[in-house]
Parts: C-alpha cells; sequence; structure tokens
C-alpha cells in the first residue's frame, strides 16, 4: 500500500474512523462487498466523499463491484497507523477509568491497556480487568518495561495536569485525555481531549435554537 | 442577554464548551476575574479568536479589567441553552453505561440523568446510583412521566439502532451515542456521536506520520 500523503486533514480521519467502524459492522453482519452507494449512506455521507477521502492513499473500488469490506478495512488502518498493537497505560482509576478497563473494544482494536496508575492507597494494588492497580509515581519505570506510547487520563480535572506531565516525563508520545479540563504538553506531544460535555452542549444548543451546520 | 445569532458555527459552540470548562476550573481555583490573553492560554486559543466567538452573542469583556468568570460562564450557558435542567435517560448498563450513571459532572452541569434502562433480564431492577434499571420496552412510558429530552446511548454496537428506535418512538429530541455504530434516525432528531476510537486514530496516525492539522 502506497501512502500518497501524510497530510490527511483532520475531518477526514474522522471520516476514515467512521468508515473503518462501518465497515467493521458490515463484516460482522457477513457483508463481503459493498458498492459505494449503499456504503455511502451507512455512513452518513455521500459516495463522492468517500472516494475523496480513500484517494489519499490510493484506490479500492473496483468498478462494478464495489469495495471488498475486508481489504478495505485493511487498507484504511494501515493508512492510519493502526494496523499494530498499539500499547496504552491508563491513570485515574475512577468510575469512567474502570469502565475503560473493562471495555472490549480497545484490545479488539489494536489499542492494549497494558497498565492502570493511581495514586490513591486505597486503589493501589487492586486489580481490575487482569492489570493490577499501580502508584502513578512508579509510571517511568511500568513505562520502560511495558514499552506503552499512548497515555489515557481519566482523573478528576484538578489531576489531569500532574497525570499529564507524569505521562510526558515517561517518555509517552500520545495522550488521550478524558478529564474535563485543558492541559499542557510539549510540542511534540499528541493530544486528544473526549469532551462529553461539548457534544451534550451541542445537543443543547440544538434542541434549542434549531439545528446549526 | 441577547442572542444575537442563532447560527452559531459548530467549531464555536465547540470551543464554547471549552471556554466553560476552562472558566469553570479557574472559579473553583478562586479566580474572579481574567484578562482575554492569560484565558486564551489556558484554552489553547489566542485572544482574538475568543473575542470572535464571544462577539456572536454579545459583548462581555471590560477593558483594562477583563472578562468576570462567573458572569462569562453564565452567559456562555445561558447562549448553548445550558442554563437549565435537561432530563435524560441512559439505555446500555454496561461497564461505560454504569460509570455515567455514577458520574457527578452530569448533574453538576444540569444534565440530570433520571432514567436507566437495559433489556437484560439479569440487570432489570439493580439500582445504581438511585436509579432503578427499567425494560426498554417502558422507556416510553417512564419518558411520559419524567420528561427527558435526551437520550444517552451505551449499548453494544448491534444494539444501538434498536435503541435509537426506542428514543425516537418515545419522543426524545437529541441523542448522544456511546456505540461504535452509526444510526439513523429522523431529520428533527439530533445526534451526537461520542467516538472514543477517532480520537485514537488520530493519535495513531499523529505519531506514526507526523502532526496533521
Amino acid at each position: 500500500m502506497t501512502q500518497k500523503s501524510d497530510h490527511i486533514p483532520r475531518a477526514t480521519i474522522q471520516r476514515l474512523a467512521v468508515y473503518v467502524q462501518v465497515l467493521e459492522n458490515l463484516l460482522r453482519e457477513g457483508t463481503e462487498v459493498i458498492s459505494s452507494e449503499p456504503l455511502a449512506k451507512a455512513c452518513n455521507v455521500n459516495a463522492s466523499q468517500i472516494r475523496k477521502d480513500l484517494a489519499y492513499f490510493g484506490e479500492f473500488g473496483v468498478r462494478g463491484v464495489g469495495y471488498y469490506v475486508k481489504s478495505l478495512i485493511e487498507s484504511i488502518t494501515s493508512a492510519l497507523g493502526v494496523d499494530r498493537e498499539w500499547r496504552t497505560v491508563l491513570i485515574g482509576v475512577g468510575n469512567l477509568g474502570r469502565a475503560l478497563l473493562n471495555h472490549k473494544e480497545f484490545r479488539l482494536r489494536g489499542f492494549n491497556i497494558v497498565g492502570a496508575f493511581d495514586c490513591d492507597p486505597f486503589k493501589i494494588g487492586e486489580e481490575i480487568s487482569g492489570l493490577e492497580v499501580v502508584c502513578t509515581k512508579r509510571l517511568k519505570e511500568k513505562i520502560g518495561e511495558n514499552g506503552a506510547e499512548i497515555g489515557i487520563i481519566t482523573t478528576p480535572p484538578e489531576r489531569a495536569q500532574r497525570a499529564a506531565n507524569h505521562l510526558v516525563e515517561a517518555g509517552i508520545k500520545g495522550i488521550l485525555n478524558f478529564a474535563p479540563a485543558r492541559i499542557t504538553v510539549p510540542g511534540d506531544i499528541n493530544v486528544e481531549y473526549v469532551d462529553i460535555f461539548h457534544h451534550l452542549y451541542a445537543l443543547s444548543f440544538n434542541i434549542t435554537f434549531g439545528k446549526t451546520d
């Protein structure tokens, strides 16, 4: 597979993740081949958008046939760099942290949570989903052992920055932050925010004032 | 407060949610007034962006003083329609559903979860965070009683569409979907997707190929 461009726009990556999700559900239902129109419909985009997004890294559709579901998933995940295991660690073993540690989809999709950390002495030593909760102070040592590259923050907002500092110091390359707080990290560290309330605010606004774009 | 425009762009709503998050953390730390430069820095945007976003619904900064934190939060939440209680129901009492039912931030921010639903007979009747889990077939009846307007879906992907159908039939106006599946609903229903894997894919891509936009 040739990577035609390493400047895939953010909006395209977001849609590619949707395509993978839809394609995986199709595969689960036994669909092996799909043409662009029904695929587009299932993804809530138009067919030309799909063709344009896929053109960033090559050509996939077979004229008169459509897309081979399994091979298209492989091509997209390879283009996104998710065709391998990504080791992750999680800081903050509260309700949300526990739910994510027990979430089967992470491992299924290659994002393997290999460490759980918390600074609460009552949580340290507890076993969740086969992982022992370890003191956050030992993060660097543990990452040296398990080679994790992505850190997941599920602490309360006031502890998010400290968790981020620990992750940066331990040599992590990317952070997925669920805590409702902004964090500051060096420019070479990638940060993604899962902001549930942004979505609830958008719902609230759209219900109150009518749909936005 | 005057609503200057009811066409606030989606990206602005996303940033407004960030401003509220940052302002609430400032308020918690005891900050009463902040000028636009440090506020912009804490939000990872530039000061002119903040001024532009706030201009959609009026003027707030006091020249030479800055923004009054508490009043700015009130203005933004009022502009987004989140200055009141939003009653929500949740379908799918798995790990993530339980975590959200126990998540204090929902109630704190006015998104009160007033019903928990599942079709698993082993879960029906169980009490979580003060709510009794009810059979999903009784959704319409229960929403008639509690007046919920937003539905949260935390089912497995293959049950998401059925949950959405129940919510639409029960008269819900907006859906927050955590299930990794697309759902189809009538055009007047607002849907927001919380797609954790889109963020993980973006991290994976950025770590592998260097930062995108």
